[in-house]
C-alpha cells in the first residue's frame, strides 16, 4: 500500500483557503482525501460533532497528550488548546488517503520539522483590494478591528515563501483545478509510484 | 519573467512515450511547450528539416561544440552523433516556455547533473504482454530482433527509479491527464510562482 500525502495549506483570511478545501473534499471521496480532524480544549458548539469536527477534550487530557509527545503541533488560542494528533494523522496516511491540514504558518512550521514528507500550499488572493474587500465582510465592523485583521493577512502571507506549491485565488474553479493538480501530480511521484506499481514493475523488469 | 521547466522524459521503445508527446504539443501552443531539437551528424532524410527535426551539422562542427562544452549530453550511435545544446535549451526556457527532452537513461543521467533543476519523467507501459505486443509490430521481425529490443526494453527500465516522476500508459488519455498534471503543478511551485507574481506579492505585504 502506498503511503498517502499529507497536505499542508495555510492562506490569510479572505484567501479563500476554507471554500478551496470545501469543494475540494465535496468531489473526492473519503477513500481518497479527508482533512484533518484536531484536538480542542474548547466546549462542543451547537451542531458541532465529537470525531466529525472536532475531538473535544479536557485541559488534563490535553496536557497528557502534549507530555507523549502525541501532537505533531499544537498551540492555545484565547485559553484554549489546539492540536494535531500525529496518530490519527499517520493512521490515515497509512491506509493511503490524502490528508489535508489547514494550518496557520507557526503550525506549518512544526509540521514541516516533524514530517519532512508533507507538501505545503500557500493560496493568495488576487490583490490588495480584494484582500481588503473580503475582510470588510460585511461592513458591520470598526476600521480598528479591519486594521487588525490587514495586519494579521500581512503577517500570514510574509511567510508564503516557506512553502513548496503557491496557488493565487483569482478564478475559484482555476484555484481549486490548481489544487488538484497538485494532488494528482504528488501521486506520480516516483516513491510513491513505485510503491503503488511494485507488481508491474517486478513483472516488467524479470527476464 | 518565470524561467520554464526543463522535462526530462525517457521510456523502453513500446510505452507510448512518443505518442504522448505529439499529443501533448498539439494541444499546448508553442508559447508554452516546446520540444528540444537535437543537433546531429547524421544526414537529413527525406522531409526533415534543419531546425525543425534537427540541427544537421558536421563531424568538424559536432567535435569543436564538444570541446567547447556546448552540449547538456551528446552521444554516438551506428558512428552518427547527437548532442542536446545547452544554450538552445537555456534560450528557450529564458523566454518561460516548458521545454520537452525525449532521451534515454544515460542522456538523462548526464543533463540531471549538468542541469539540476530539471523534471525527470518515466513513462511504462502497463504489462510484460502488452509490452511485448507492442515490440512485435507488424510481426515482421525475426524473434532474434524482437528478444534484443526486449532485452533494450529491461535495460532502459531499470533504470526507472533515477527518475522523478512515473507515469504508467495503460489508458493513453488519462496518461496524457497526467503528463499536464505534472507540467501544471511544477508551474505551481514556489520558485516559479514568486517570479510570475512577484509585482502581485510586493504589493499584498506592503502596509
Amino acid at each position: 500500500m502506498a503511503q498517502g500525502t499529507l497536505f499542508i495549506i495555510s492562506a490569510p483570511s479572505g484567501a479563500g483557503k476554507s471554500s478551496l478545501i470545501q469543494a475540494l473534499l465535496k468531489t473526492q471521496p473519503l477513500y481518497d482525501t479527508q482533512v484533518s480532524i484536531s484536538h480542542t480544549t474548547r466546549g462542543a458548539r451547537p451542531g458541532e460533532n465529537h470525531g466529525e469536527h472536532y475531538y473535544f477534550v479536557n485541559h488534563d487530557e490535553f496536557r497528557t497528550m502534549i507530555n507523549d509527545n502525541a501532537f505533531l503541533e499544537h498551540a492555545e488560542v484565547f485559553g484554549n488548546y489546539y492540536g494535531t494528533s500525529r496518530k490519527e494523522i499517520e493512521q490515515v496516511l497509512s491506509t493511503g488517503v490524502d490528508v489535508f491540514l489547514d494550518i496557520d504558518w507557526q503550525g506549518a512550521k512544526q509540521i514541516r520539522e516533524k514530517m519532512p514528507a508533507a507538501r505545503s500550499i500557500f493560496v493568495l488572493p488576487p490583490s490588495k483590494d480584494e484582500l481588503n474587500r473580503r475582510l470588510r465582510g460585511r461592513g458591520q465592523d470598526s476600521e480598528e478591528v479591519i486594521t487588525k485583521r490587514m495586519a494579521q493577512a500581512v503577517a500570514e502571507m510574509s511567510h508564503y515563501a516557506e512553502y513548496d506549491y503557491l496557488i493565487v485565488n483569482d478564478d475559484f474553479d482555476l484555484a481549486l483545478s490548481d489544487l488538484r493538480n497538485i494532488i494528482r501530480a504528488e501521486r506520480l511521484r516516483m516513491a510513491r509510484q513505485k510503491a503503488r506499481h511494485g507488481a508491474l514493475i517486478t513483472k516488467l523488469l524479470a527476464d
